[in-house]
């Protein structure tokens, strides 16, 4: 038991986080063992849990502030899938010895500047320490009426299959920060991964007007059979339809090959849904585009047509979860 | 990326994890991004997460389940604590190479035991690989009424302080098992410590009786430093009245000198609380013995006074969070 550390825990409790959580009366200011939640009425809670490990989630010299960040957005965008609100984050830290008090200033500033951003705020957690790598786990609250919810089981035949910004710019960003990939003028790419958009208000808009969603962490492919294994159905998509950045179209003329690692790769944290033929999406004001990329079968399985017009039916054993 | 592994985590959830949150409505069979929670009307939801690390909060070769069990006990403590009711729990884990199918079975084996014994479920989490050590962390929410809840702060001058249970039994176990001490017959403190025992029947039996509350993790005099600097109180206690098992007994007969380890000692999981003069601990049943210990008067600090009728002052930098 590491007294040194264990000591510290106080004063980055009550120095460091606290102050996140001012205003927030449900915290105690983190001085309790838990804290008060109360959903106003007629609302109810949705929870969502992510863990990140250093070297696996993240590069082990990644920036502190955009640890905070990513940790805070990845939950987010969960919420953002399933239509709720964010109300507030539990976070547990376990701390490597080699952290110091330059780094966790840091990681409080990147969490106080989504805080923000994101209308959401600390509200209680637990500080260990390791001798091995840092791993946070943060569990976010949000709030949703019980029959606006999103979930991944509404799929229905005839749906069409939605899409918001772009696709596979944060696999392409990943490669290039790993060295598989040497794409120039990469910054954006490298952002997509790093500091994901959690999209929040295309949620918001979508609640009562589609029949399933889920949030694009597993990758395109990946998470569109997870709405049809839940809704029972299957679903066909264009690969042309699949909107794509700039920098990624750049990348792919070059290496037509990656469109593989760009239905596959995730973290690309965009909202994937289905909504019936007449829904409008340009009746949705969410902040971000939306692409309409295929529609919803009868059968099981995710057939992707590519440019050639030749169909590759995937499976969980072709595109894995990453 | 580790794919063989990140494969296995999509099985650990449907075949392992998935038939732990069976029969709740809320968890949707851990197939969605989130979980929902309604509270009965007029409850409020009690959130407190804790993280444990392997070789800091339990032995590297501990058994499987005894990491579950204690993962969940010592949230549910929190919850007890508070007088909350358990209702679900969102789970991390940090998965290292070496854990296999076995011990995954036997974690899961562990949390589907004390899931039956208190009356919680899984609703969620998150499975991720870690190059390093296992690291758990558990949220858990608890359901109370909002002018029920037990907190830090509400300790007055006049109040008297009680502790469930005995008191170092777990410091004692800890103390065997990382061959610090030599004690015969240690099999009860050990597991004292492995596998704490939440006091949820009396924390709700204390709900509306007591002015404050807490439950023993960083030990005696730490957590009613803890009550009495959130109230803005000192307290007195008596070495002579804290209770004590007989193993404890044995070896502090033996060992004077190893009271301060068990006034400094945590992982207890008693209740420590403060009641107005004319509380009758005889009228409330909770399942565990009360024993009052001292009281709360004007001042800073916590003051023990020894068997030879000294007083100790004991501030936080005497008795440090372990």
């Amino acid at each position: 038991m590491s007294e040194q550390i264990r000591r510290s825990e106080f004063e980055i409790i009550a120095q460091v986080l606290a102050p996140l959580s001012r205003g927030a009366d449900l915290a105690f200011d983190l001085t309790d063992d838990a804290a008060l939640i109360e959903p106003r009425p007629g609302q109810c809670v949705v929870v969502t849990a992510d863990a990140l490990v250093a070297g696996v989630h993240f590069p082990y010299d990644e920036a502190a502030d955009l640890i905070a960040r990513k940790a805070l957005r990845v939950n987010l965008s969960d919420l953002a899938a399933m239509g709720a609100d964010p109300l507030a984050y539990f976070m547990t830290i376990a701390v490597p010895p080699d952290i110091d008090d330059a780094w966790i200033e840091l990681f409080a500033k990147g969490l106080a500047q989504d805080q923000t951003e994101f209308a959401v705020t600390l509200a209680g957690g637990d500080i260990v320490s390791t001798p091995n790598e840092l791993v946070l786990s943060i569990t976010m609250l949000g709030s949703v009426t019980s029959d606006a919810v999103i979930r991944r089981n509404g799929a229905q035949v005839g749906d069409r299959v939605y899409v918001s910004g772009t696709i596979g710019d944060a696999a392409l960003g990943l490669f290039t920060l790993n060295g598989v990939l040497n794409i120039t003028d990469a910054g954006e790419l490298i952002e997509r991964y790093s500091v994901p958009q959690p999209r929040l208000a295309l949620g918001a808009a979508l609640r009562g007007s589609v029949h399933s969603g889920i949030d694009v962490s597993d990758g395109l492919v990946a998470d569109l059979l997870h709405i049809c294994e839940m809704s029972d159905v299957a679903a066909v998509i264009r690969a042309e339809s699949i909107p794509l950045s700039e920098a990624a179209r750049t990348v792919l003329q070059q290496a037509p090959e990656l469109l593989t690692s760009i239905l596959s790769g995730g973290d690309d944290y965009e909202l994937l849904f289905t909504a019936s033929a007449d829904f409008d999406p340009t009746a949705i004001e969410g902040g971000v585009a939306l692409s309409e990329i295929g529609e919803v079968v009868r059968g099981e399985g995710v057939t992707v047509i590519g440019a050639d017009g030749e169909p590759m039916v995937l499976d969980r054993g072709g595109f894995r979860h990453r």
